[in-house]
């Protein structure tokens, strides 16, 4: 008998496939696997093409290089085809019964490592970690902009996963407005603590180590699960233990554990499913936000392995072949070199 | 400047690229037009293949044909392979801080005509009808059985869209919950009646015949606009201009009037894009909730000409290359045989 599962957060009905659910070897398509290198295109991305981009908001390079030439470890720059504009004001306006405002925000990719064929489950502990790091000087330097409520923070790995450049990179958008997700999880939150004044997903982080049966990987600071109503086949979220709202307030000993905890997940996900396609998409709280003592921030990772059906874009429900207990179990044991 | 707009009914913001709209031309991909037919294979939804399917649960045939065999116009089946079970209770339990119900629903296929190589868009109007009297039919049907509280109907058209089946046809999912984006627009509806006292989706059709900018067609009973916030280019709703909450109280004079507009509409996005592959869900009320003044029902027509980047998945964050203004425009302009 599938099941109907509710996600507690956001109060999400997904059906699972319990009983005959799909293990990695019934999910992977030929076609996720790489393909041989075609003759080198041109890559903006690369070293030596800094011209090719706009200018740097930040780097990481060696000392005594000079920003927008070579040496780089990590470069930061505007997307050259940004989605919203950084100059203007918000003008919101209405328009009878609808709203608007201008599409002020801003858009930046961060190229995670000069080198073309690297996957970011592979740089080493250092650029993974500074990877991290650019994440949130960037949300550091953006919140002081009082225009922006949220900044989204996110990757798209492989074609199928809307990566138009293969040379590994993510990407950060700054928003006058709070993306909807992450307000139906913050509006799921409140009325839980609300009701029992603690934190959701506190709660969710106790009993997932309690129960064993949904976590992936594990150590002082955080825990990689696949959620009880995942959406998605091998789904897998990333959640600090302790409490905290933001990802910017996470120290520098959180920020090395997290490393070691992401990097170790992509990993068995590129081993479990061949380099599959996927997304990942840090949730914190709005920028402007004080601590808030309801939200907690994570990260969820999304492999794109099956086709989503058409009508679970339009109808909010999803069928998931593939019981989150049965993913865990599998990424719990994969060993890795 | 592109725009941020929002939907009125779920607040759900989108960033329009109003000033380089991107037109047909520019969206249509060559894979997007139908390859020419391979050796033809064994298809469960061609007449004569009846054993193929499981027993049928409603049929429109010719007087004297038996249930089963040949001689039919439209059938109704459930599913082979269906995501849900029919019998059995629901069971609904906690297991500590999640909620569970047994996967219990019906899951039935549509199959909208005999001919394996027709389109929904190309059906007589007399077929086209029936389509959406099975529609009506299954769901008087359906909801009779008291476990369920929404039945969902959506058609998945090219392989794209998640259509597994060249062969045309529609799905209906009955379920014991309400869809999260139906859950949403009934929230969001509801709170507009309880400030206004009107109905919002009344509303947006008078404002839209006031405005005229984003009409695709029109007649005495339907509109079909593309909304002021669509998530993808093209996006089209067909709403009916009286209140209604629920798709199955449509009169016979209004079907009528339905398909004319409707199957109008999918011409129309036929032609212009190219037989795009496409999504569309009809939204009605719950099958158990009164004649609610808030809820209006409606179709949603989601063509899938651009891929979805992949932090829209996640965010629910929206960014879309072409106004609603510039496709309801050209789809309005185009000329029919």
């Amino acid at each position: 008998m599938p099941e109907l599962r509710k996600d507690p957060i956001v109060s999400r009905w997904v059906i699972i496939a319990t009983e005959r659910s799909k293990r990695p070897s019934d999910l992977v398509r030929p076609d996720d696997t790489p393909k041989p290198a075609e003759k080198p295109k041109f890559c903006p991305f690369d070293e030596g093409n800094e011209h090719a981009t706009p200018n740097e908001v930040l780097a990481y390079r060696r000392e005594g290089t000079a920003p927008n030439s070579t040496g780089w470890m990590l470069r930061v720059v505007p997307n050259k085809f940004p989605a919203l504009m950084i100059e203007g004001d918000l003008g919101r306006r209405g328009d009878g019964i609808y709203d608007m405002m201008n599409g002020i925000g801003a858009h930046e990719v961060i190229i995670e490592t000069p080198d073309h064929n690297a996957h970011l489950a592979d740089l080493s502990e250092d650029q993974f970690q500074d990877v991290l790091w650019a994440y949130r000087d960037r949300i550091m330097d953006l919140k002081k902009d009082k225009r922006f409520r949220y900044i989204l923070i996110f990757k798209n790995h492989g074609e199928r996963a809307g990566a138009s450049l293969e040379h590994t990179h993510s990407q950060l958008i700054a928003l006058p407005i709070i993306p909807k997700s992450v307000a139906e999880e913050m509006t799921g939150c409140k009325s839980y603590y609300d009701y029992k004044e603690r934190c959701l997903f506190c709660d969710l982080v106790s009993q997932e180590i309690e129960d064993q049966k949904r976590i992936v990987a594990e150590n002082e600071d955080f825990l990689a699960i696949c959620p009880y109503a995942p959406r998605f086949p091998f789904e897998t979220w990333i959640l600090p233990k302790r409490h905290d709202a933001h990802f910017e307030d996470a120290t520098k000993y959180e920020i090395k554990n997290l490393t070691l905890l992401f990097q170790r997940t992509l990993k068995k996900l590129k081993k479990a499913l061949s380099n599959p396609p996927y997304n990942f998409m840090l949730h914190s709280s709005p920028v402007n936000m004080p601590d808030l003592p309801y939200y907690h921030w994570h990260i969820e990772i999304t492999p794109r392995i099956t086709r989503l059906a058409g009508f679970e874009r339009g109808s909010g429900f999803y069928i998931n072949p593939t019981a989150p207990e049965v993913s865990a179990q599998f990424l719990k044991e994969l060993e890795l070199p």
